[in-house]
């Protein structure tokens, strides 16, 4: 038997199904028409986004990550919620713009930034993310051509990283941003050029549950902010801080205090120093915001024995939850959290394997997981499913095509 | 320094440039008209078949698995070549008939098939795979439903596995196919039934590059198959033998030695026992026959240094190459085989790291490798693009959208 990880709080039971937002999984699927399904809930997202600004400092403001989830309804429900969204590609600027926000409340980091992507981003009034010198050369000379004085950040490849994070992005050598101690000539020079100079951006990693690893991050951020503000001799008008705030996704996952990380970052603030002190001061979350609010429905096609073992095979499958399966940057494969959401809170029976429905072994949800016996036609929760599931899976892999997305 | 795979034998050099099917790098994109860009060639293809047609035995049928790549051109290139089409869903069954191949030529394994791809499948002639009784039971309702005696054949799970295989697909418990010892009931249970008998499909794993090693996985399977078929006391009209038949990816990787796979078959089939004696003989390859066909080119946006490594930053990523990111099934990342398209059979002049242009430390292309010096504005080329590249990666991730494809 193998653990799956911990279901996250705010799902119901009702009438022994697992409900989401208060509407029970086959009432999801109904509304949906079929599995599999991710259905996310509304209320769970806005109240993620009230207690992050309970913990968090009143001047820190909050910017999403659209790429942890950019489907257009809940998109548009969390741009009502937060500061500022962030963007990765002129794809996801577009998807933005869909939604009905303007280019200034956007920001938009990446390292392999094309010049129509730039010349897209300047019209539209987003910050860039400057990763590199060249970039710098580049957006400059679009603006001019444009007579658009581009909005221009520059991301720092911090010289610390954040330890214990499920992702790097910082400490050594990266294909992000610009080296701490190149950043000041760089800065002096853009802020000759013409445009509009909006500070820094330090991502230091992602997917971090130690509290005291996040506060350690953020200290040495806002420490080398003011040493490159410093060494420029600059002001900072804004600071975008990075993320790195993660969610339990496997049993022995505890969830990350963020009352400790809020309450440590309201001492800091306090004593800035003057280089800080009228900077804007932003963190960027995608998963920690969506993360937990998704659930992915998938329907148990069959049922079998192979070799003494139980196989639920299902509908769904790594086309749409690569991360679950364990193909995404993983080493050690665990389970995610899952149950059976047609049998929600019942005892478990026994231990099977819950698969997905691709011919290739690759194609697991759950291994040896204790749950209540399944039938075919039962219905099967991936939780965890509202951040990196429909967006960062190969939805057209052996032709099964997307899933179903709700919000409710 | 890490090294690169080996580049496949097939591809020229043009004017310094490399080509595929006597097409220039920038031919291909100026064609495409944009980057990235996978460009497959129609000779290499022709020619693989050629060779397999050549090494193994007359009698000795081949299929192909559309899951490798189904980008239609190629496909209807790749039907004309071979005697037989695998598809593993309803979705794949449209793309096939939209290739204009008929479903008589196929058939369908899969794991989760649900009641309306069963039922598209029975209609459309396809053989069914059964990959489970309660399957064979469904499919055979739906015939009788239908008025359309199914093909009905059961895939075995074998009671060994391919060794030194990428992915086992048999040996011990697996979500695939009817553990082997139950499998003569359940012929003599569908024969019995109103249906067309089609035999057995035994598959072991796949990407073997060991001859041995899949020898003995064939002599093996044709043992199972008669062990089957004895108990049974059944004619065997077809035996789809699996694939398994790899294409080097790595440093240090040979190539299959297929004379030596097709000679040993051959001997085999000379002393078939009676049971086999009149079966139809599959093999059933996807990777082998269009992998090395394929590369992928993607444009140099920007080169960069960090801490004295180099870093080119390229328009494409995993969200068009997972698998060579090695985030798809792989445990240690090893690099593909990859070129400077643009300065090919240039001297390596210094060690770069490309990656793509995806905001994640995962979007790699290759680590430390050998390379000519190469600018913004050069055309990398990763080889052994053409199976499992564009099909099986989150093209929708960080909205950059999927790439161009020719055929050449």
């Amino acid at each position: 038997m193998k653990p799956v990880g911990p279901i996250p709080e705010g799902f119901q039971t009702l009438d022994a199904e697992l409900a989401v937002s208060g509407q029970k999984a086959s009432t999801l699927v109904a509304m949906a028409g079929r599995t599999p399904l991710f259905a996310y809930s509304r209320s769970m997202i806005s109240d993620r986004v009230a207690s992050l600004r309970e913990a968090m400092p009143e001047r820190l403001r909050i910017n999403y990550a659209i790429k942890a989830n950019s489907f257009p309804p809940l998109l548009e429900h969390v741009a009502s919620l937060v500061d500022g969204l962030d963007i990765a590609s002129g794809g996801e600027l577009e998807i933005v713009r869909a939604a009905g926000v303007s280019g200034e409340r956007m920001s938009f980091a990446g390292p392999g930034k094309r010049d129509e992507e730039l010349e897209a981003a300047i019209s539209a009034g987003v910050t860039l993310n400057l990763e590199s010198e060249n970039e710098a050369h580049r957006a400059l000379a679009i603006g001019e051509k444009l007579g658009i004085p581009p909005r221009l950040a520059i991301r720092v490849n911090p010289d610390f990283e954040l330890k214990g994070s499920g992702m790097k992005m910082g400490g050594g050598p990266k294909p992000f941003g610009v080296d701490a101690e190149r950043v000041p000539a760089l800065a002096r020079e853009i802020v000759a050029g013409n445009c509009e100079w909006r500070g820094l951006h330090i991502f230091t990693g992602s997917q971090a549950l130690d509290a005291g690893a996040v506060i350690e991050a953020q200290a040495n951020t806002l420490d080398l902010a003011h040493r490159i503000t410093r060494k420029a001799g600059l002001e900072l008008p804004k600071l975008n801080m990075g993320g790195g705030f993660g969610i339990p996704y496997f049993h022995g996952d505890t969830p990350l205090d963020i009352g400790r990380v809020g309450s440590a970052l309201a001492d800091r603030l306090e004593s800035l120093p003057e280089t800080l002190a009228r900077a804007e001061l932003y963190i960027e979350l995608g998963r920690y915001i969506v993360g937990e609010a998704g659930v992915y429905l998938t329907r148990i096609v069959d049922r079998k024995q192979s070799h003494g073992e139980t196989y639920l095979i299902t509908d769904g499958g790594l086309h749409h939850q690569l991360a679950a399966s364990g193909n995404f940057g993983t080493v050690v494969r665990r389970n995610y959290p899952l149950a059976i959401a047609s049998r929600f809170g019942a005892e478990p029976h026994e231990v099977a394997n819950v698969v997905g429905c691709l011919c290739t072994p690759l194609d697991r949800l759950a291994d040896k997981a204790h749950l209540p016996r399944a039938e075919v036609g039962d219905i099967v929760a991936v939780f965890c499913a509202g951040a990196y599931g429909a967006s960062a899976s190969p939805s057209a892999f052996l032709g099964h095509g997307p899933a179903a997305e709700i919000l409710v």
